[in-house]
C-alpha cells in the first residue's frame, strides 16, 4: 500500500496512534475512582469529591518545563521532564493552598519519535501518581516544520482545589512572621538559558562532561528533579499553619516573593542560612555572575517559602523533622515596606558569597 | 545600566512583565463573578456554581493549533489563532454534552515579541468572551533557541462541567438515528501539514496569492476561524436531544466518529449531502488527495456532527432554523457493522466528486 499523501507531508497518525496506544497503561495507572471513562475521548471526566468542602474554589495553573528540556533532549533522558513539569504545577496551585486533582498535558514535535513520546508521557504519569493526581488528558501535537529534529516541548495543566476560606492569598502574612525554605534539587526548571550559555557556551562543555565543584556530570546535576512539595506541606495546610508560600520559580527570590506579600511589608532574606548547592556556586563562578542575579534567576536551593508565625514554629519543626523534611528558617517579614524582597549576602567568608 | 547576564542569555524578564502587563486588560475582560483574584497570581481560582447540578462531572480538554500557525505567522496575522484554540476546546467538551468554565493559554516562543504576544492573548480572550469562559491563567514561556525567529506556538486547556446523568458519551446513539452536520468555516485547525504542503510546496504560492476557485487569498481560507458550536447545541443539550456528538478534527470523519460510536453500529456518510467549501474542492483537486483522504483529513465543510433520533428531527430544525443555524443530514446509523464510517460518494456530476 503507498503512503497517504498526509504522511508524505510529514505526519503519520498511524505512528502516533501506536505511540499513544502504548502509553496508556501509563496513564491509566494515574486513575481513580474520581476519574470517569476511559483514555481517549475528547476530554477527560472527573467526578470530584466536594463532600468536604463547604465552598470548594478550583485553583488551575498552566506551564512549561522551559529550555530544562534542551539539557534533557541532549542528554537523551526523555523520563524526567514529565515529573518536572507536573511537580511544577502542583507547587503552583498549592501555594494557594490547593490539592491536586487532575492533570492534563501537551506535547508538541516535529515528528513523533514513538519511544520518546512514551517515556516523556511515563515520566508525565509518574508524576501524577506520586502527587495522587489523576492524568486525564493530553494532546500529542506533531507540527512538522516547527521543532528540529529529535526536538519537542511539553507543557501542562492542573487543576486543583481548595476551601475558600482556606485559600492562601498571601493576606495572612503579617510582620514578623518567618520566611521559612524548602530544599529544591537544583535549578528545578527555571534559569537554563542562563546555565546552558555558561556550561556549554563559556565553558564549550558537553552535558556528559563534568566540571570542578560537581559530582556527577553537567547533565547530571542540570537534569536534577523539580521537586514537589505536596507532602510536605499538606499537614501545615491541614493544621492552618501556613501564612502563605512563595514557589520559587521564574524570577527567583526577587520576583515570586512580592506575587504573595501584602502592601506595607518587606521580606529580608538572609543568604548563609541555608547551604547553596554546588550546582549555584559553580554557575556564579563559571559565568560570573552578579550575587544579586543569582537570587533574580536562580532559587540557590530553596524551593519553596512558607511564610509562619514564630509562635507555630516548634510545631511545624515538629511535623516536618518527624516526616525527614529538611527545612531553614531563611528570612523575616518586617512592616515599614513596599513589598520589596531584601536578600543580605551572607557573612564574609561563606561560600555563597 | 547594563543588560543582565540573563537578557544577554536570551530571556527578558522586563520585556515579558511588560507585554503580560498589557495583556491584562483583555485577560480581565472575560472575568464573570465566579472568578476570584486577579491576574498574576501563581494560579486561577474559580469558584463554581454547582447549585444546578446534582453530581456536577468536571470535563477537561487540552489542544494546540497545529500548523495553522505556520500559516498565522507567515501572514502576520497573530489575533485569530487564540480564538480558534478556544473554540476548539469547547467543542472537544461540548461533544460530551459540557458546558465550559474556565480556559489557561500556553504560549511559547524563542523571544517574546510583546506586540505579538498582546494579539495572541487579544485572541484566547475574544474566544474566551465569545464562548462565556474566563481565562484564568496561563504561562508565556521564552524558550531561546526552540522556535525559529518570529515563530510561536499555542495550546491552551478548557474545564467545563456536565450533570452526571446528561453526560454524553455516545451510548444512546442507536441503529435509526441520524446524522446531522453543522458547517465549519474551514479547515479548522487540522489538515494544514497537507493543505501547506499542496498551496505552498507543490504550487509554490505565496499566503497573499490567490488560485482559482477561491474567493480571497490562500491565507484568507486557510485562516478561516475554527467555528464553535456552543450557541447552536446549548438549545438541543437543555432538551436532551443530542445522542451523542462527534467534532471533526484530526482524523475527520473517519476517526472522529468511531470515538462515539457503540459497537455493532456502523455510520454511513452521504457526501453531497452538504455543500463541500470551496478550500476542500482545491485542495482535492491541486493536491491530487483521494476522495477517502480528504475524508480522513480534513472535515470538508462539516465541522460537527450530531446523532439524534429521526423523531426530534423537526423540533431539533425549529431551534436550528430559528437561530439562523444552518444544518444538514448527513448520514445514518446503522446496524450489524463494527464502529465503522462509510462515506459514500456523491452522485456523479456533484461537485465534492
Amino acid at each position: 500500500m503507498d503512503r497517504s499523501r498526509y504522511a508524505e507531508a510529514g505526519v503519520d497518525i498511524d505512528a502516533k496512534a501506536g505511540a499513544l496506544a502504548r502509553a496508556r497503561t501509563a496513564i491509566r495507572s494515574t486513575f481513580n475512582a474520581q476519574v470517569l471513562g476511559d483514555v481517549g475521548g475528547f476530554g477527560g471526566l472527573f467526578r470530584p469529591d466536594f463532600s468536604p468542602y463547604r465552598e470548594p474554589v478550583l485553583v488551575a495553573s498552566t506551564d512549561g518545563v522551559g529550555t530544562k528540556l534542551k539539557v534533557a533532549i541532549a542528554a537523551g533522558r526523555h523520563d524526567s521532564c514529565g515529573a518536572d513539569l507536573v511537580n511544577h504545577c502542583v507547587n503552583d496551585i498549592l501555594v494557594q493552598g490547593a490539592r491536586p486533582l487532575f492533570f492534563l498535558d501537551y506535547i508538541a514535535t516535529g515528528r513523533i519519535e514513538p519511544p520518546v513520546l512514551e517515556q516523556v508521557i511515563a515520566g508525565v504519569a509518574r508524576g501524577c501518581r506520586e502527587n495522587g493526581t489523576a492524568l486525564i488528558g493530553g494532546e500529542t501535537a506533531e507540527m512538522p516544520g516547527f521543532y528540529a529534529d529529535g526536538e519537542y516541548d511539553v507543557a501542562g495543566t492542573i487543576v486543583g482545589v481548595v476551601e475558600r476560606a482556606k485559600v492562601l492569598d498571601g493576606s495572612r502574612i503579617a510582620a514578623g512572621d518567618i520566611a521559612l525554605g524548602l530544599p529544591s534539587a537544583g535549578l528545578h526548571t527555571n534559569g537554563y538559558s542562563l546555565a546552558r550559555k555558561v556550561f556549554f557556551d563559556t565553558l564549550r562543555k558537553a552535558p556528559g562532561d563534568t566540571v570542578e565543584g560537581l559530582e556527577g556530570s553537567i547533565a547530571d546535576a542540570l537534569l536534577a528533579p523539580h521537586l514537589s512539595y505536596l507532602h510536605a506541606m499538606e499537614p501545615l495546610l491541614e493544621a492552618d499553619l501556613a501564612h502563605g508560600m512563595a514557589h520559587l520559580t521564574g524570577g527567583g527570590f526577587y520576583d515570586n516573593i512580592p506575587r504573595v506579600l501584602p502592601p506595607g511589608l518587606d521580606v529580608v532574606v538572609r543568604a548563609g542560612a541555608w547551604p547553596v548547592l554546588p550546582i549555584f556556586e559553580v554557575l556564579q563562578r563559571e559565568g560570573d555572575v552578579s550575587f544579586e542575579e543569582m537570587h533574580r534567576v536562580f532559587n540557590m536551593g530553596i524551593g519553596m517559602v512558607v511564610f509562619a508565625s514564630p509562635a507555630d514554629l516548634a510545631r511545624i519543626a515538629d511535623i516536618w523533622t518527624s516526616g525527614d523534611q529538611r527545612w531553614y528558617a531563611i528570612g523575616n517579614v518586617r512592616a515599614g515596606g513596599s513589598r520589596r524582597v531584601i536578600v543580605e549576602p551572607p557573612p564574609d567568608g561563606m561560600s555563597s558569597e
